[in-house]
This record gives structure tokens, C-alpha cells and sequence, in this order.
């Protein structure tokens, strides 16, 4: 699709904490499609718990990397709407992305990148409510560049961007500890310990999560027989911890923040 | 993205009760993509509660406005579907609607309108069923719509438009008494009272609801300290409860109906 | 909208079991997004329960029949994901469908039909995990299908496709007994029974589920009081139970894969 100046017609992602149930995310492609006519909108997720920006940060990491690098990504959980933190619009190689300076885009919008201050009221709707920043700063913002506007007509460059508080992977006798930072829809635990942070990665290992033991990093869910625990590092890098043809979040009843151990060496069996 | 005529790409928003875990929702994108090729769908919200046209009601007019004039909205939230109720389309200034004539249209389809009743049979799927009108009328009338089509061509002028029934806002004894009229996401109570509405809206006031007293209106949910009830205008112009970092409904044990009154005068401090 | 070689926009469908809480489905628009500048993409649904082929080929077959024949349909509920399972490309009269070769694509892409097996893992993303074929494997497919691409370039022809093992119509006593195959979102109970499969069709019959004992066939929801069982052909020409203003499922307490029977005759009223 190509519009009338040759140019490719622009693409905003939407991700926030809205729900799906009120008119909240239609008001923000309302904007859009005002201010952006002929803007392609593409849905991330509505349904990030409220008010929670590591989910959604974790959910933007996972999806922004993939789309074009024009892309505009328009992020919006905002626990603290109408308080004094920024507003700002961050751009990389990979895409610019629009919302609260709250850690949100921090994990998506990978360096080297330029962060600009949203303080140009007159990009703005004409009306600022204290409550709506998704309808009436960010979405003005995300259109406007994704009408071609660039960025220091919208804000000012600013010098750095609040980093997300994941938490630290530590050294706990002969091996590393972890935590559990998202748990999927399919139960599987996400942790925060990539390859390069394991004992011996080249050799086995053994997982320890909520008093099971797994043995070794297996390959696909389906390396282990149905109901088994297994380990594996997923489509983001991360290790999790899953079972095959079942939900491990349920089956440990463990959640976010749960500790993860790995271990040099392999146990006989899984345990589980 | 400008059409080989030079028009801009049709846009129609949707809006149902049909939910997201069945077909029904790609069913009506179907029919829209096949008779307006080309066409830019906008979702709204396929959640509102099965049956509840006054959620869907204020869900359209939370979103509809913010659309480009052309737009088209199709709701569908049609608990009569297959009953004598009219379809209509409804062409107004900000856009033109198109659903069952229920209420469910009235609240986003600002006077001055033009109500056009869909009595053209052959501008339906060929066989329409009894049960499924969002797929077989309701869609292919917003399509034609999008196209270009007048909308004479696809209905019959009509005098009116049914009202959705909104509760009364009532005078008691030195204030005014309203409703609960819509639960967000957030477990925002939002009522019927507006501005306008309240005793002395320039002074200090006070809102009761379910047995607790609010001390005036805030600018902001970050006004309060974290779990403080507090009341404020939401970004349509309604008085909504809330809680600071919290939910008021949860909190509350509240939910649509309940009653809120406002009365002139502030209390020393908030006794929630 | 028509793109500079004179060709419409494509058009992608997609339909999964992602769920819209993580970025998942996000990722699978970024691929489409990349590989086929300008693609319109259409939701179906991603609340397919984790793994239910089933139901996946239900809201599938449902939905994709009303699209335009050159559309590109996505479907990814694929509980084999890293084992053997083929991945497959369907070339029907009515669209294209990428896939699990699990039976999710068989209700909706009806002969004759060309099936393709994705084996050219040079159409794949460059790193393939074993755990995401959603965005490494099928929407890369997709995306090219959608551009243009020949489906020989994607796939080696093959010569079947598997089938989805739908429940089968019995005789008994003078009767037919079929099951409840899908429950929608308004409880409706959707069998595996066709008006074919009925005994006299054209004469009175009674329903049995659960006990109850629907007399005749309705035309519509509204034929019967509020409350009131009753039995009618719904849109996709199956035999479905419902209750006037009410949901079904919830009154009979039963779901998917309940028995149902219609004998020739009718009862004198609803003993329901």
C-alpha cells in the first residue's frame, strides 16, 4: 500500500493496560485515525494487568523487535497519570515508541537511542484532562509521528530514560538464582536468567523451582512425556520453566517473583 | 493511503457483545472486507456484557467521537435480534452508525441526525438468518456505507431514534441525587452527574456513596494518597469515584445502579 | 486501497490460542508487517482455550467463509509445536490457510483444496526456536503468500490434509443422537447435527439434552418466553440449544460433548 507521495502508509502499535470492556482503547485509535488518516493500527495487547509496567514491558520486548523500523509503538500503562512523571517518545533503530517514562519502554527500546520530553502542549487534544493521557498526549504524539513529524516538533531531547527494576541474577553457592518475571498465558514461568548466566551452559544442569528438580535444558515442550517439568530457554533468550502439554504455574502454584536456582550437574531424574 | 479515485480508505469501527473466543467477530470483518475492499477496521470493544446495550451505549460514545467524520460505526448489541426492533443506520456530523434500534446508538449519535430505517432487502446477505443480523444485514449496510454508497440507497428516512433510558438525576434536600452508570476496567464508578448538575459547582462539595462522604472534587486520581476514595470529572465530562492506586468498585462493594448524591459544602476530611 | 502495481492491499487473517495478555500475538503482526509492507491484518480471535483444535476449527470455519477468496487465513493453536506435525499452506476457491496440520484448517478450507508442506526453511525467520512456529515458520509464510508468492515457493505439494475428527450422528430408536461441539460465548450449544440428519425433517420433532425436552424447531431466539429452551438452525446450519434470553450451557449445566437426540414427533409443550 502506497500512498499518494510514494511514501509506505505508517503503522502504529498499540499496547496498554485497557482492557477491552470500555470505549478506552477505541477513543485512542479514534486520535489515530483523526490526526493520522490512513494509519494501520496494529493491537499488541489491551489486557496488561492495570497499572502493571513490568508485564507490560515484558509484553512490548516481546513483540515491537519484530515490526518494521518506522513502526511507531504506542505504549500506555500509567499508574501515574496526572502526577509529574514525563511523557516521552524514545527513538531507536528498530522503531520509536510513545508513553510514560515509567520503565515501560525501557526493555523494548534498546540502545543507542534519543529520548524526547513530551512538553509541546500544542501537539496536544485542545483539552488535557488529569486522567486520559492515553487519548489526549500520547495518541496526538504517535500520530503526528507516524504522520512523518519528526521528533523535536513533538517534544525535547531529553538526556536519559528511567530504566525498568528487573530483578538480579546472583551467585548462591556453585550456582545462580533467578526469579520468575512473567508468567504466560500458557502458564509457562519466564525468568530472568539467560544462557550467559548459567553454570557450565555447555554441560548439564539442574533447575530448581518451588521444590522441584529438573534435569537439564531441554530443547521443545515436547522433549518430555505429557505432565513433566522441563526447562528451556524460549523465544526471548530467558529460561523457563514449563510443562509439557500442561500449565507449570498451576502444577508449582508459583507466580511472578518465585526463585529460580540452576546448578551445575545433573540429577538422575526429574523429581517432579 | 489514498484509493486509485483518490478517496481516502473507508474506516469502520465495531463494537458487539459477541466476545473474542468465537468466529463471530471475523465473520462480520469478512463480510466488510469483501464488500468494501480495501476497508480499515477499527475494534472497539467485542466485551460488553451479553444483552447490556446501555454498556455498549456508553462504550461507543466514549469512542465514537474521536473518529475522522466519515467513519462509520457499526454496534451491534442486539438481545431483540430477530423481533420486530428496526435497524437503522443513523448519519450524523461526527459519523454515521449503524445497529439495531435499541438506545444502544443513541448516546454517540449527537443531534442533528438523519435516521434511516434498513428495510432494503437486497442490500443483505441473500439469505439472512434469524439470528445473526450483525452478519447478514448490519454488516453489509456498513460496508456499502463505507464504499460510498448514499444512504438513501440503503434505507427508508425515518422520524426518530430510539433513546436509551439514562436514570434521572434527582433534587434531595439541598443536593442532587444520581447513579452509578458505568464500571471501567480500572473499578472507576462512573455516573450520571455532570457538572452542571451540582449544587454549587464553583464551591466545595461533598459526595456520598455507599455509606462513605468524599470531601470535594479532586483534578486527579494522583490528588489522594494511595487508597483514598476520591471523586473527580472523568475525560466525558461525568462525575466518577474513584480510588487513588486502587479500585472503587472492589472497594466500594458497589457497582451500576448504586446511588451517589452531592451535597454543597465540604466535610473536615474524608472518612473513607 | 490499491497499491502502486494496481493490486489491492493483501489481506491476513489470524486466528489463535495466544490469548491477549502476552506479546505473542503482537510478534506474528510484526512478521506480517515486515515481510509484507502494508498487509491489513484481521483479527479472528486469540481466546481459543490453549490447545483446542476443536474449537479453533469451529471459530475458523465460522469466519474465514465470508472473507474474499484471495485472503490469507492464520491460524496457530498447535499443542505439537518442536514435534513432527506437519506445517501446511491450503490453496481453496474461498483463501489460502497457514498452519498446524492438525486438523484446526480442515473444517474451513473445503475441497478441493492443494495442500503445500512448509519445507523450505528458507521462507522461515533465520533462527527458528523450537517453541514459537506461530512467528518463525507460519507467519513468514503467510506474509509472503500475502505478497504475492506462489504457494509453490513456500511449500512442497502434497497429497492429503488431516482431517478433524468431529463427533459422528448415530441412529437410535427411531431417532438421531449427536453431541454439543462448541458452546458459544451466549451459551448456546452448537451440535454436530444438520437439518440432513433429521428425522422427518419437514414434520414436528422434539430435542432431548439433559433431561429436557425441546418440542419443534424455532425460527428465532424470540420465539419462545424469556427463560424457555428452545431448538433452532444456527447461522452456520448446525442444530443448536438455546434459552430466550438466556444462556444454555449455564441452565442445562452441560458443554461440549454432551448428547443430544431428536425423535419424529412432538411433545405437547416444553417440559423444560
Amino acid at each position: 500500500m502506497t500512498r499518494a507521495n510514494g511514501q509506505r502508509s505508517p503503522c502504529v502499535t498499540l499496547l496498554t493496560d485497557f482492557g477491552t470492556a470500555d470505549g478506552y482503547v477505541g477513543a485512542l485509535k479514534g486520535v489515530l485515525a483523526s490526526l493520522c488518516p490512513g494509519v494501520i493500527i496494529h493491537d499488541i495487547t489491551h489486557d496488561v494487568p492495570p497499572g502493571d509496567v513490568l508485564h507490560g514491558a515484558f509484553a512490548l520486548a516481546t513483540a515491537a523487535p519484530l515490526f518494521p523500523p518506522g513502526t511507531i509503538h504506542l505504549a500506555v500503562v500509567d499508574p501515574g497519570v496526572g502526577t509529574s512523571r514525563r511523557a516521552v517518545a524514545v527513538v531507536t533503530e528498530a522503531g520509536t515508541f510513545v508513553g510514560p517514562d515509567n520503565g515501560l519502554l525501557s526493555l523494548a527500546a534498546r540502545p543507542p537511542r534519543r529520548v524526547f520530553v513530551l512538553d509541546r502542549s500544542d501537539v496536544f487534544l485542545e483539552s488535557v484532562s488529569s486522567t486520559f493521557h492515553g487519548r489526549d498526549v500520547f495518541a496526538p504524539v504517535a500520530a503526528r509521528l507516524a504522520a512523518g513529524w519528526p521528533p523535536d516538533r513533538i517534544g525535547t531531547p531529553a538526556a536519559d530514560l528511567m530504566e525498568l527494576e528487573l530483578p538480579k541474577v546472583a551467585r548462591c553457592g556453585g550456582g545462580v538464582e533467578g526469579a520468575v518475571i512473567h508468567c504466560d498465558r500458557f502458564g509457562n514461568l519466564i525468568t530472568n536468567l539467560r544462557e550467559a548466566d548459567l553454570p557450565e551452559a555447555a554441560g548439564e544442569v539442574s533447575v530448581e523451582i518451588a521444590g522441584h528438580r529438573i534435569a537439564g535444558i531441554s530443547r521443545t515442550y515436547g522433549d518430555r512425556a505429557p505432565g513433566e517439568l522441563l526447562a528451556l530457554f524460549g523465544s526471548l533468550g530467558f529460561l523457563e520453566i514449563a510443562v509439557s502439554k500442561g500449565a507449570a504455574a498451576a502444577r508449582l502454584g508459583v507466580s511472578r517473583g518465585a526463585a529460580v536456582r540452576v546448578f551445575a550437574g545433573a540429577t538422575s531424574r526429574n523429581q517432579a
